[in-house]
């Protein structure tokens, strides 16, 4: 049994948790909100998140210092955009370094930092070699209910790897090890702009052959973005790459899909983001790969096409038109010579 | 323009003449019933596989020597059952020899052949290497309405899957060509057993967390049978691979993923054949692969639980404990390995 905190109380926070307690942990869930940390441990229910019950024996915490005591490991999973400040909160109250594991996806905007490198930056004396990300195609919902379910964990230092793989396995939760940080975190977060893709075929009326050409083609294309920022291709191939992007895609509960759906529909980015009232990550995600592509001359026919209808009011059904009238091809071209280039040396 | 027989008019005939009559071309649509000749002929429909009109120019033949006479391409589309008996028709009428392309899934039970294996032994003097295979994530009733579809033509000689490519090429069907035949061929088999678990999956009640992660290691795990049979483990990552997976895996409308639900809702496969009432290609798939990864020590433990629920009347909820209790592992390892060996040489 470990002591082990987990920081952010949203649905996805409190289903590890409840992962976590499953397998004996001594769990402390962390939210800066008071009031929800009190409900939780007089109810033990987290209702605006997740419909079940929590096991009792999982304490909420709104003291971050009281949370992480003498904990050996730290689950981070509070929103992209609070990463910084929650890890910043960490730096000066760690007394030992824990193993630190998050499960955000995202990237940040402006800078295009991952996930692992903001922790880094922002807590001091740490070894970016030791953080962990965990990822995988899991809705929150169906890990509480204990589903089964396939995640990765990935660490540059395989020794923390397989200690949060051995934290997190049990009988309906299995966790798989990689070494590709770079890759499990950009495919969490590229998948997203797919999603949106996904949303504005089906918005448009189209079927499944045009979904899955979609998919599989922006599949191909994160992947190539990826490579050339250092990730293993081979990362997108696996459940936090090609398995999370099925569950996005395919998944109406999934708020990308919901904006992606309302832009086929005809309405502009101004609208569906009124309308939906809430951070469309895949939108800032598109920006930032356009921006990255351009930069490092990447090849990114779906992502392009959906940054136009994003920010310059094209047309989708344009942007169809023009993705299906490309150039004749051969089809693997490109990936064969990414992964001929990373194995023939 | 060019004059092509399509040999077969189920749906997927159907559909694929009206691309290329979409292009201009002067198709013949072959069926060995005189009546659906006549029929089509007489009310441009074929009701009974697709609900929308056909082109008038689509003249349908059940004479086959007149249906082949002159043409520059044969489209083969008959079932995987039917292949040697209409390639043995063609043996004794061919007087040239066209380009053939074949757009049937499947491997011959007993002998394990692929299509394009079948084809090579019934035409006499044929080169196998001239022989295409067209796959991809296409339900035929999409394409006959020219919602966008992407697919891909695989010859070993590639002037051949040129010609292919340059005859189906349109606004809405988009042909990427690739040297793969064994790949795509096996690609296009090999789902069905994947589509059977994932139906399965669902028949237990579980989510998108298990039916993704059975899509994901599936795919893994039927990319390394089929390398160790010959195929490019890439094109298991494209439209024929990951592309069709996904469309059957995730479609209502697949006979093997109903075959699987009934499966997972606890009938056994004779009460679900039964109840079916036509072949369920995945099921006998299922044995070829099981028995190929036997031969060829290939680890596939999907299908391998898959060929118990089936043969053996082993409960699916064991056979997903013991999926998901596997020994702890990376995730790329094997994968890895296979890309390595054909890479680095």
């Amino acid at each position: 049994m470990k002591k082990v905190a987990v920081l952010g109380a949203g649905s996805w926070g409190t289903a590890l948790s409840i992962v976590l307690a499953d397998n004996g942990h001594d769990v402390r869930l962390w939210t800066h909100r008071e009031e929800q940390a009190n409900i939780i441990n007089e109810t033990h229910k987290n209702e605006n998140y997740l419909e079940i019950m929590i096991p009792k024996k999982i304490k909420a915490y709104s003291n971050l210092e009281e949370a992480i005591k003498d904990v050996s490991a730290i689950v981070l999973v509070v929103p992209t955009k609070a990463i910084r400040e929650v890890s910043g909160q960490l730096n000066n109250i760690l007394d030992s370094f824990p193993t630190i594991i998050h499960a955000s996806k995202g990237i940040e905007p402006g800078s295009l930092k991952r996930v692992s490198q903001m922790i880094d930056e922002e807590i001091e004396g740490y070894n970016y070699e030791d953080i962990v990300v965990l990822s995988g195609p899991s809705h929150a919902e169906e890990v509480a209910l204990r589903q089964p379910t396939t995640v990765t964990v990935a660490s540059i230092n395989e020794e923390k790897s397989k200690i949060a793989q051995e934290l997190f396995f049990n009988e309906s939760f299995r966790v798989y090890t990689s070494n590709d940080v770079i890759g499990i975190e950009l495919g969490g977060a590229l998948k997203n702009i797919i999603a949106l893709g996904a949303g504005i075929s089906d918005g448009l009326g189209y079927g499944d052959n045009a979904k899955a050409a979609l998919i599989t083609r922006g599949l191909a294309e994160i992947t190539r973005l990826g490579t050339s920022l250092g990730a293993n291709p081979l990362s997108f191939l696996g459940l936090p790459g090609v398995g999370d992007l099925i569950v996005t895609c395919t998944s109406v509960h999934s708020r990308n899909w919901r904006a992606g759906n309302l832009l086929g529909k005809g309405k502009n980015l101004d609208e569906v983001l009124e309308q939906m009232g809430m951070v469309v990550e895949g939108v800032r995600t598109a920006k930032a790969a356009y921006q990255f592509a351009k930069e490092q001359d990447v090849e990114m026919p779906i992502t392009s096409g959906i940054y136009q209808i994003l920010f310059n009011d094209v047309k989708p059904r344009e942007v169809v038109e023009q993705l299906m009238n490309r150039d004749k091809r051969e089809e693997m071209d490109d990936l064969s010579t990414l992964l001929r280039n990373r194995y023939a040396q």
